[in-house]
């Protein structure tokens, strides 16, 4: 017998094609025929695209925060290691599984939305604020452990880390390879996170 | 008597359309509307939407390079106060022309289209690399000038800058003010482009 269609199934499938083709360029026909329920099915679940969008990035988001958390918060390594480890792992996750497309969600709606749409605006900035807050309680760790200074602005290292990485998501779409997070890690770690 | 439109003044106002809207979001209707001509005397002048882009892309790399080159050149500066002077120029353009939005067009193109559209993947890939080769070119005078070390890698170092800064753009449009592109300037000074 086959399941029944739920919310959760609609927000993935839509995740999977926004995250490759942008939001405007999605059509909710596309997403409702890629899992075959009839179109008007998705307003069953939501209201419009808009509503259907920030679900989207809600979900986004809380797959990204456990990824942030599980390794940024592993004291088995120290604070300023596990910032690398992290982007490590997000590189090698980039070439895996997205073969270098893709980008951020969140980066890639606040390019695309950021400007005209108000209300997913307001979510990519609150999405980014999320990640960037457990970049700065990590910097905090590293200040306590003696790896930064102790006058580190650590919100605002945060936010560099956080924008800068984003910047190097940028390129990597068209350049189809790992340079630019390369590049961005190797300076980070270098020039950036030292005392 | 009234000026002919003409192929300039297409990508002029599509430029304006395309940069605060987003590629896909903007429709040849809308452009031929805000200068009222017919939407197929489009056609007269360009093949495709696509064509169109890269065309528009094209004008936008033109006068940005103009601009890069106007302060990166100006040997009135050490190279790396030219790198500077540069950034703050465009931080208060940002804020005076554009509100905080808009971001760099071909940061725009790259993070929409980068992934799905090859020819102007391809484009935006080749503006963003000429945008670096002008930064490079200065990091080298900064080099030579003994304000960076002899082993520089200058390309690396550009690659990084051009990046950064799509990334503080890509945060600068829902957050709606300066602080991303502050905090990049700042970072990249005071920690990244030093001895």
């Amino acid at each position: 017998m086959r399941r029944k269609i739920n919310r959760e199934d609609i927000i993935k499938k839509g995740l999977e094609l926004i995250h490759l083709n942008g939001f405007n360029a999605t059509g909710i026909k596309e997403i409702t025929d890629a899992i075959s329920i009839p179109k008007g099915s998705f307003y069953n679940h939501f209201k419009s695209k808009e509503e259907f969008g920030l679900a989207v990035l809600k979900h986004y988001e809380k797959g990204t925060i456990q990824r942030l958390e599980g390794i940024l918060q592993n004291s088995s390594h120290l604070p300023l290691s596990r910032i690398r480890l992290f982007f490590e792992h997000l590189i090698e996750r980039m070439q895996e599984k997205f073969e270098y497309r893709y980008g951020c969600l969140a980066g890639n709606f606040s390019s695309e939305l950021g400007d005209v749409n108000p209300a997913i605006s307001q979510a990519t900035y609150d999405t980014l604020e999320a990640f960037k807050a457990r970049f700065d309680a990590c910097l905090q760790e590293a200040v306590a452990a003696g790896e930064l200074p102790a006058d580190t602005d650590t919100a605002g290292l945060a936010e560099f880390i956080t924008n800068s990485w984003q910047g190097a998501l940028v390129k990597m779409k068209p350049s189809r390879n790992a340079y630019p997070l390369e590049v961005f890690l190797k300076y980070l770690m270098e020039k950036v996170l030292t005392h």
